[in-house]
């Protein structure tokens, strides 16, 4: 008899919760100078970590961040089965040279800065379904490499819109396993690809904060829960201008999530920061998730977590081709349990 | 009493093999003239598709194959749990706005040419492991946007070198089921990333052929297989090139896989249609499997198939910076059980 593990539209209950047994982050000057910067694994002094440019600098973020994790604990690269993991560079390089240098069989991802929760669902999946034993999940980004590609290469000097967000200079990875000490993956919803029709590139928390409240809506209904089942229920980068659509949306559709709803792309940064409407990227969501939410509930301090990191699904050539921006949320539920 | 599906290092072996229970192929005007031009579902007879731009084109060819597969089955969009794609161009933005159109929940993936096995693996996973019972895998690729963004735009009329590969305008999409008619996935292989410092992006055969050998070795050591087990073994897109060094480093490994092996970007095209090479993109061993192969499969004239697609993961931006080109393969066994 086959156990069907979905409840509802599009969200799984794991029978068997995959352990986060580690987790790891490394982050950019600006970010250590941010709220959370005592929680992070590694600040870096600058942009470039010691190599020639700056995407070299971002892949390897991510392939130093996997390091620590399975250095905590005490396991090397050829102890992992799978890397999930993926990033905003074109044809995902920074993930690719990173299962490259750590030698792991590699499945690439992209889902823009959704991609930590995409990572973690599908390894979760992977876990829970009894494919592997033990993976790890991924992401990066990096303020200059995400500017050059996405909107003009900062030594322009280009002058940010008040709603741009500031790409993190981050990256996240968590250690998945079938068994041992930590918080556990206890359900995921995969998202739709929602698009509203907005076209600014500058402007993505508005873009993205639809497909947010259609997953977080999705799981809701799909459990039978309410937002106040969770301690946290937080979004992966909408921003300041996102996060407040979101809210309305919320209202408009009697969902309450206060007080225990936030968003990432808000958290990171201080207000005195100047990142106008906050941050973004795929290490936005992952820094926070594997700075300071899985450091509180290692803690004690937080036993329910939901995280739903959000992405915006254009590239440059859809907008000068006329198109919107279509965007997904994917959501993961994280617990002690 | 958790039961471990994975053998040796990198292969899985599914318990309730997932069925492919439809398939469909879109191809381009060069496919349809190839040897395979009658075994695809629609060969079109322009590169335009009626869109504005050829990223339109590649988007809407994904979208309309997926239509094609699900018409088949009776089944209309709203039937399908989860979509498994991506595609070569910047963002995946072919698989984000056919998403977006087909109103699917999207797990994005980056996997260059080697996604339809990626799609294919994942999606029998999410099936076998009980979390869908009905999941969409595809992917696509396009001619002149392959061109424009790795290469030159084709109006420039750059002589291509002769390693050059052509890359397919074809699309591909299985429909993969719980129960159901058809072949099944019986097994998977996860590659490593292997790079063996190539550095021309004109000559990816080569520096995908020891990426494929990889995984190959590691599919039949991992399961006791010699490859006779299979009526075809076949690679997505090595071409002429990376076919005779696959062959190479099969005799220097002690694999003998002819007469049954054999590469979708040889087959694709005929020799006379000028495609250097051969054909490459993922779209190449994408409509190769959801054209002939699984024709062949139905109609009772081919038992076992292993597949083998094979991408390259570098980007201009990584070759620009003197990096090389890394490379993944997956591999799925498709069995008529």
């Amino acid at each position: 008899m086959r156990d069907i593990k979905k409840r509802g539209k599009q969200t799984v209950v794991f029978e068997r919760p995959p352990v986060i047994t580690s987790y790891a982050s490394i982050v950019g000057p600006k970010e250590g100078q941010g709220p959370f910067g005592n929680y992070f694994d590694q600040v870096l002094p600058d942009y470039m970590f010691g190599e020639r440019t700056w995407e070299k600098a971002e892949s390897k973020m991510l392939k130093e961040t996997v390091k620590i994790a399975l250095n905590k604990a005490g396991l090397t690269e050829n102890e992992i089965e799978v890397m999930l993991a993926g990033d905003l560079l074109n044809q995902t390089i920074s993930a690719n040279y990173a299962a490259r240098d750590l030698n792991l069989p590699l499945l690439g991802l992209y889902g823009a800065c959704s991609t930590m929760a995409e990572s973690m669902l599908l390894g979760a999946m992977l876990v829970d379904g009894g494919f592997f034993n033990r993976v790890i999940a991924g992401t990066c980004s990096h303020h200059h490499t995400a500017e050059r590609q996405f909107r003009f290469p900062t030594e322009q000097g280009i002058q940010p819109t008040i709603t741009t967000q500031w790409t993190a200079t981050a990256a996240g990875a968590v250690l998945i396993e079938a068994s041992g000490q930590g918080p556990r993956i206890t359900a995921a919803t995969v998202g739709r690809v929602i698009d509203m029709g907005q076209k600014d590139m500058s402007n993505m928390g508005s873009a993205m904060a639809p497909a947010a409240v259609d997953t977080i809506k999705a799981h809701m209904d799909d459990l039978g829960r309410s937002p106040d089942y969770y301690d946290l229920v937080v979004t992966g980068d909408l921003g300041q201008i996102g996060k407040a659509i979101l809210e309305e949306l919320f209202a408009v559709k009697g969902i309450v999530p206060k007080p225990s709803y936030n968003d990432c792309g808000v958290l990171l940064y201080e207000e005195s920061q100047d990142v106008n409407a906050g941050g973004s990227g795929c290490g936005c969501a992952a820094c926070m998730l594997c700075g300071p939410f899985l450091k509180k509930m290692q803690e004690g301090n937080m036993q329910k977590l939901l995280l739903i990191a959000t992405g915006a699904l254009m590239s440059p050539t859809s907008i000068f081709q006329g198109e919107s921006i279509p965007a997904v949320a994917h959501a993961v539920a994280i617990e002690m349990v």
